[in-house]
């Protein structure tokens, strides 16, 4: 028998009891907010009905493709039950449905399940708003500069650049600034294991939610990377491209100098390195998918997310300080003597690869090596994890 | 023992009966077509070999792959069998061979293990003959517009348009209406249980029908826009762009005013709007991916489907309305008093938003979630999914 | 209990034996090296326990997955036991941990789980060095023709195009190689059952090789087109293509022709299979996901593989052919004697083709369908692995 009921209303089913024994129940039943503390519903149907096999499940699905058959979201459906015969005939039940059935253990797992369908992206809030929270900021601070300052200053009204050319500025500055934030933790992590001299210590708790919502961070970066990418090449059809060309055609003049080599080399080394870095950023969000990061085994995992993920942090980089290629030291370019966004985007990413850099020399490496092989500064011998024997632990926190 | 004889020749097998008993029989044959009623090869085997256990499985799967072992298609082995040792012993060499062994159940899924592997995308089919045939069809009427108006009536031959100005124009509106059709079932479903008062009533079956093939509308649709941003952005490195310069140049004369403010604000605000359009769509995209959805929950799918989707429509309206910008009104725009292509396109997107937003009036909505939790005009209590008690099935048809 | 200690120190335990019988000992060691004969460490392990139930797991995850619970990395824990009751414990224990559990069968999988977390991308080195010398060749070889040759001859400096006009035209032919060498193989098996007459001769081991690599080798092709496409894309936002063009409006002289017809047809024709060509990819590339994979039967993937697959390859010759359009045969093209590279890169990808074709000839069709289905030159009948009598093979090997 299925059982949608709330557990306030589970007594209803009382009088039922005799002719339930030895029947399997199954509780399809949802909380209405997230329980950490349990019994959940499930629990709470067992100890009522000790004499009936209690299955929970069915409560991630939605009750159109109950009825329908399954449909294009999740197939799969979680099981669990004490009852190892009722659990199975309720997962042939799912198999001749069209479901997938995931057996998820013994009826303790059951409030984990019902807790499932309650959350809406809980990892991803933290960088969303990270994102939105710089995409606001670097956008208001491009607007004062590059459309504000000309309209105070010059009377110029450049306001046309607000849809794209502003925007533009803005995506790769969320970009690079979101992946040096991918980064930074893990530095942390070593330097505090540096500075602890050991690696029992616990990182504090907002190191230890940081590295756990990096993959988010990196896939927001991309994103971001992506539209900026797609934003520069949108850049030459728009009409005002081919204004500015008219207008520059009719005042050049007899004697200029069209061709300036500088402007030539500066462009097509900052377009080449921007097109790699995205590259790479891409083959980092390609293995990052759940399929592909269960056919790779950890130590692709580490190296995929380690070695090219600092590639494309650096090939970025290069990407930024060739945009900028002498013009951070140009006073014309500090309108309102607020410098050019690329020179504050640089800070944290260069702070991330001298980071990495200081952890490549010798003697810190070493250090760091042996404290993670289960070395201590204290010499005071404690419980070692097994597993540190037989792998260099190097590369858990921070090269992942 | 592997069988892999036709059933017609399964007496063959017959003289071998007593040596069999007692052994695993592995069915590994497949049907020439799909065959809906049954019996399946398999069970007619068990019929004929009551003391043998028959496993069904490794049918799915290339000859070459089961003698050199697996490659890059699906791992997966589906495997059925009334005896659960003679299965899991099977299993265990499937594991061997580096195969994921499926465990689907009883010899009674025989049947849909057998029709896997005769089908070829049948859910596809509908989606993608609707994309093809919208193609033709717009093709045709951007041909007849931009290139066969401009030859008849002046003569002028603007051919070269064929390859990539006219599949431009072809293949948004493709991917504008793909877009519409996804959302207007929902809709349509909506307004079918609020006219017949009741979530009981089964949809027509063209309905139905159409609900279930959302997913690949979509990414038909996701498909022509992505090509409709890649071409778009290769318009400005082909060599008549080039060309058309020059000759503007040429024309130019001295007094000429050469920027025009309203075009370029239109351009910059559509091709704003369109690249937002394109990045919502991926990512819908992504999220439909196997693995992907699978990792998400139902209320974190619908969400995406839903709201990320109805924001997506949204902005690829707004791109085309901006396209537009006051030229539906221009009776110069009326070839062959063939209205432009983007005013025929806006129809379905708009009537799509409108019912959206028709669904929001809060009469409209509050009868919606109230026969969505089981309220019926005619006030005959009739049987109750159970779990409607608890969940709000508001969001099942109409949202998803 | 446990236990991470290499083998050579296992005898460190055998004081614990008497406690430890009838206990559940969990083996996490890994090798340092692939071990391809065993015994595995597990398989040590249990020979000096016997009475207690080894179960060999937790190996692939990392040290710090296992204190802080699973993380992007694959959750998937592969355990196996030769006692299911220890293996099912163990496996809630993982379940419990938010992992989950594969099971790999009886403890002889051990080894094979041991060597897991040890291999690099094993399957992709080849392609990958075979990517990079193609380019690094190709490179060096538009370098000698574009770049040297206008200096040496003409004191020309062009060096600016290295960053980008020469990758540019480097990575469509690495790309281009690459797709036809996904298709080769399959050729080269499909003539060795011509020549040999019968399909049991086992292929030519580079044969074998080179055919397990396809997957690989088109997924680098695709990532050199996409790159190819952006940086194409990314040719007329350049500072030099502005430079270029006001150059070209300064010599432009009132009588010139500026307008040529055949250019831009060329143009546009090259653009837009360009385009379809990458769209084409783009597909086979989404379908080579593994969770797209396993979501398709096999009749659809050899679809894809195969049917659209030579689509893309044909669409990519045409692209290439239409940007040649006529210049192979224009003396001027050949600095230094040296072909320009559509002409070399073109070989390939013709002698592909062209054996498809021969493939399609009818009697050699007919022949090669008799092969597959078992016949055999020599009229000796061998042993028949039983699933030929089912299924036509025809597509296992040269169309896949």
């Amino acid at each position: 028998m299925f059982v949608a009921v709330f557990p306030e209303h589970h007594s209803t089913l009382l009088e039922l009891k005799p002719s339930l024994a030895g029947k399997t129940l199954v509780d399809v039943s949802n909380g209405l907010r997230i329980n950490h503390d349990g019994p959940s519903n499930a629990e709470q149907l067992a100890d009522m009905f000790p004499d009936s096999d209690v299955v929970k499940g069915f409560n991630t699905i939605s009750a159109w493709a109950l009825q329908r058959g399954p449909r294009d979201a999740s197939r799969q459906i979680f099981l669990c039950s004490n009852s190892s015969k009722a659990k199975s005939s309720v997962m042939q039940l799912c198999r001749r449905m069209g479901f997938v059935p995931v057996d998820m253990g013994l009826l303790s797992s059951s409030l984990e399940i019902e807790n499932l369908p309650l959350s809406l992206f809980p990892s991803w809030r933290i960088p969303i708003l990270c994102t939105l929270f710089l995409f606001i900021l670097f956008y208001l601070y491009n607007f004062l500069r590059d459309v504000l300052q000309p309209y105070v200053t010059a009377g110029k009204s450049v306001f046309y650049k607000m849809p794209i050319e502003t925007v533009n500025v803005t995506l790769p500055s969320v970009a690079l600034v979101m992946l040096a934030l991918v980064y930074l933790p893990g530095l942390c992590a070593a330097f505090f294991q540096l500075w602890s001299g050991t690696k029992y210590n616990r990182f504090p708790n907002w190191l230890d939610r940081w590295l756990t919502c990096r993959k988010q961070f990196g896939l927001c970066s991309f994103l971001c990377a992506a539209l900026h990418a797609i934003y520069s090449l949108s850049l030459p059809m728009r009409k005002s491209t081919r204004f500015k060309l008219l207008l520059a055609v009719r005042q050049m003049k007899e004697g200029d100098e069209v061709w300036v080599e500088e402007e030539v080399w500066r462009m097509e080394l900052y377009v080449s390195a921007g097109i790699m870095a995205l590259g790479l950023l891409s083959l980092l969000a390609v293995t990052s998918l759940p399929s592909v990061a269960n056919s790779v085994n950890w130590r692709e995992f580490t190296f995929i997310q380690s070695t090219v993920g600092y590639c494309a942090l650096s090939m970025a980089t290069v990407h930024t300080l060739l945009f900028g290629w002498g013009r951070a030291f140009d006073p014309a370019q500090y309108h309102f003597l607020l410098p050019p966004t690329f020179v504050l985007v640089l800070v944290l990413p260069c702070v991330a690869l001298l980071g990495r850099l200081a952890l490549c020399v010798p003697c810190v490496a070493l250090r760091l090596q042996q404290i993670r092989r289960g070395w201590e500064k204290t010499r005071h011998l404690r419980f070692r994890l097994p597993e540190d024997n037989c792998r260099n632990t190097l590369d858990d926190v921070s090269n992942v």
